[in-house]
């Protein structure tokens, strides 16, 4: 069971494969067979983007992705007037265009949209399954082809930004973890072209680090910045060196920290 | 005496039922009768939003909703001038919409809102029944067939978006709660599929969640997020699995709390 | 001696009849042959408005009437520049309407205006009584039929939203009370169609609740309430509920407070 | 010496009277002939505005006048470019029209402008005396015909608000105050109509009211509050019923100091 | 040595004047020939512009100020599109012409301004000497005639806005100070026409009150108030008329510190 | 080893020179041919932006800086519509020519940005590598010849600005640091054309004052600032005068600490 990123060297891979951590394939399927919205919860870099692609690969569904922020508008969502030869023309927006042709609406880190943005979900995440356009006059009713994705991180959540209770009831919610050891070294590996033997030390470092998250560091070590070490490392920088640029100096400023991390780093890395 | 949700695999059904809780159908057709606004109190996913379309389809009337939201404008509402061939062309809102053809408009979670657009029911909602609508110069007056029905959940009500007692004051209000236990069995069986003797425990356990608001929860589990528990089970989901994904996981981001929940359930449903 | 709401089944009687509670019919008249603005001052519901449109129509003058708040922009008031046929044209707002041709702008409210919208009046509310028109480059003298009329509610003024001296010490201010026990009897049976001897006990209980004022309720029950309430009783609704839904519910959403208040209801209509 | 206000019933008199409280108007004119600027500070409603109207009068200038507030712009000034037959075209605001045509403009209560507003003074009010205006690429020179006098109130300045230093040491300063005894009460019965023997207990009572500003009163009385009620007791309102529109209401909401200055009123008009 | 300010009466002087306080022409000069961009620092009304002014055209270069505030934005400097003919065409802002035309740009109050605009020159400050345009897609380089000069008070200098590392470092840095009280009696003497003599006691009180600065005076006194003083002194009006309204009044509101300002300014002036 | 800036005086040098401080060619080549994205962290004026310059020169790539600021907006990064001819067209901002056409896009002080500036980033940071451009309804893919680096300064990071963790975990970190002694009096007099005889006493006193960062002074001195000082010797000015103008001016505002740092001058440059 292992999980397969896009090797950054070759984008001809098309379709993402993802191997499930527990159930979460089964339980996106029975939601998407019932017409349920989904909320993934979990750290940055753990592969819930990847899993959002794996699972709109394998049911055959178009996806689009909006990375939300403070200043994303609803209309930036659900489409705005234009000027085109002195008229003003409409044009959907990309949760627009996902109801009316049906497909993934994917909203990464919701909990850092305005109030706009989370509040037009809601005719489209209980029942009604609508989505009404006050600008145009328009309520379109989504089909059975439609689904509502959205993410967001619990460890560093805004205590401003947190979701209201009556957005976050309209989901089915499903938590994610990094990988147990193994099948992180082994999705590192083929990542990054570097071997098992020598993935396994890096992993090792992440998990003890990621147990100071809260304490000395904001947030752990993700995948991806052990993908990018053993990228390095595979290319032929020092591992120490590797290790320093990909993994300690993303994770803190602090002079001290960065000193102690070394020591740790050098004693797992021998 | 059921609520009846449309199940959310059978769009083709087109009125939604309703069966009352106590007296709000006749209060709401008694206030429709004498032309008084309506307010509806109540906490998330307890049926508000249904009740205004069964009543909307029993009175025969159309119904046009607006979620509010911080960044919803007065001209969000009563509408705006957009350019079309050159010239700037008056466009109604949904609320100028309603005034001029009659029916319902329903601003769901009116607490969000803005006060200029609270301020823009003021003239509406008492004896004048009048809509100025200062960029046209037009004061529409509403005929009999126009209503006004707002709602707010007082149990996360910000303090620092009150309702002002000049906004509260001129509707006739209606507090909703949950369902009693055998009602909300039955609907949640309805609705999901999944027999009455295996949703019992399910809603045994929302019952027992709900006391908790206030103290670990933010809020209460809704009738909403049971339906989707039962239908992920009814579609072969383990029901601890279920439960997880559509009850403990949307209710809260904490792990001491989640592990707690898990107790509970696994208590509850065996 | 009655304030005669216009019946709310009843849209035909056009102008609206009013009793003085004092002097102020008096002193509007005075204000008006002397040129001078006039503040309403006093809670919500107690007949501010219906007073300004009695006045107006007494003295046969045109009414505009602008509900103001947070967004209300000065070029609401004083009017902008729109797109017609490629050029941009200047439309009169409510303001510089009454200025114009003559009439009461009432800004109910004003309060809540923002900075300036309440300097845009400064020039009419002394003794020049001019209207500049930065944006058009006019200055309008206003003729002896124009008046301007504020109000705001004391009563739960914001703190950050205070009247400067220099806005009120440009007014003639009045202020507005509740009316004595007989005549909201004669009132509210009137606009409600219920007999005196049932509305009776209705006034006794808002007096009581209006004594709560600043304890457990941030505003007293208005007359409208009292009306709305009425009404729902002589359509058939039980009284209790009438008072439940039409005075308990509209003034807190305290439960420890509405069964207090549910308990002296109970009492005071037997 | 006396100052006269326009009676507010009586437009056609061209030229505001003014009497000079002490050598305001020679410093005035000694300002205009050396190109300097002028500040007026002092309370509301005690001439300051009345003064310019004088000044510009006598010195055959024209005056525009501009009240700041908040959301006023640098660009309401200075003025902006429109949108005429398809052609963006410069409009002048009243600072760019007295610039290029001489006279004086007065921008109230200057402390309330934004920073852009002021700054925009900065280059017209040292000896450069040039406006720059980025948007059309000009440099303005002001001839010898153009003077800016600005006022604003340091009774209720906002600390949020000070002039800074740099704008301040721009402008020679004249301090105003409240009329002396016999001179306000002279003015106050021009102005109203009525007999100076029944002004001059008002311009008593006021006298003692200024005494508790800072303490139970946010300002003192102005002169136009004095006329207000003087012009409404010659209407025939008794002189309590006037003296509480005009005077008392005007200056308070709290009821203990409503029934308190009702005490001193009685004492004061007997 | 002395600083000739414009007589204000007289505005044909086209050359300012200006006499160095120290080495500040040879700096200037210096960081001219080797391209580097110049800070000023120092008090109001001390002669930082008029510094500029003077050795533009000592330098023979075309000078552009811009006031630096709040609401100043990038596009105020680089330039925007407009509409002209149904075309959007770009017209340059003051700092893009300077760079495509040579000349000194002069930011006054560069603290007040917002980031946008401090960032803007950046690649202008530093060995790239580039400006590029996001908007228009080109990236200026400035010729050897370009020069880029701020100015800052640091005597006010708000905590909010204290101008970044990165951005002070970019510049070589000129303090400026009050003159030296001989210059200053010539200074003032010349510009106002009033004998040294008399002016001499106008420079002596300054210099005591601007030791008062951060005590009871949030400023010193300038020089351009000075002069103002002795040009009224010189005009007729008495000395300590003048010296009220043009030095006391400007630095301060506070009755008491007015009051003792007073008692200073006769014993100074006998 | 020497960082050769471009000389302030010749800018005919197309290629600038840079020789690494460690190992960060290497570092930043293996992340190109990787294709990772690069943060860069290091106090200001220490050549971070060099390093780009120079290695975009080395790749023969395209380099386009952007400078981020607090109202840098998305659009002004990914485009935006612009009307000609009576149509709205759309114009790429800098990021998305980047990724269309191949090349670096450097984002300087990324820290300043808004939230949408940098959730721009994050589909092109992971491996998708994508542009999603809502407005125009198309996704981008990069091509392998593109690349993204920001850069930031921990040293005056703000509270309120920090970059989110799953920001930084999309980039390869490398730090910069001052040059070394020799390497540091080398560059200044290449730069400047000062002896390094002459240099050395410079740069021994720009060692001791970095010392002081974060007690006295708030950030140390640049390698700029040592050049620009350097620069004003060669040109004749008086060291100590250059050490004021170009080194302690441009560190600290304080009277006390510019003494202090003056005597630490006088010594260091005897």
């Amino acid at each position: 069971m292992t999980i397969a990123f896009n090797h950054p060297l070759n984008p001809d891979v098309e379709i993402p494969h993802y191997a499930p951590q527990g159930n979460e394939c089964a339980l996106f399927e029975h939601a998407w067979t019932r017409q349920l919205p989904i909320l993934l919860k979990g750290p940055t870099g753990c592969g819930k983007t990847r899993f959002v692609q794996h699972m709109a690969a394998r049911l055959g569904l178009p996806l689009s992705t909006v990375a939300c922020h403070d200043d994303l508008t609803a209309a930036d969502l659900t489409g705005r007037y234009l000027l085109k030869g002195g008229e003003t023309v409409w044009m959907d927006g990309p949760l627009t265009k996902a109801v009316r042709d049906g497909g993934i609406c994917y909203l990464d880190e919701i909990v850092e949209a305005r109030k706009d943005v989370t509040v037009v979900l809601h005719p489209l995440t209980d029942d009604r399954r609508i989505l009404p356009l006050e600008r145009t006059g328009e309520v379109l009713e989504a089909g059975p082809g439609f689904m509502v994705v959205v993410s967001y991180n619990p460890g560093y959540q805004n205590l401003m930004k947190a979701l209201k209770p009556s957005t976050r009831q309209r989901f089915v919610s499903i938590e994610f973890d990094f990988l147990p050891r193994e099948r992180e070294i082994a999705t590192v590996s083929l990542e990054s072209g570097l071997a098992e033997a020598r993935v396994a030390p890096l992993v090792e470092l992440a998990r003890r680090l990621r147990v100071l998250k809260g304490q000395d560091l904001e947030e752990g070590v993700s995948t991806r910045l052990l993908i990018y070490c053993a990228s390095l490392i595979d290319a032929g920088l020092p591992a120490i060196d590797a290790v320093r640029a990909a993994i300690i100096e993303p994770l803190t400023d602090e002079p001290d920290v960065k000193a102690a991390l070394v020591e740790v780093a050098r004693a797992a890395i021998g």
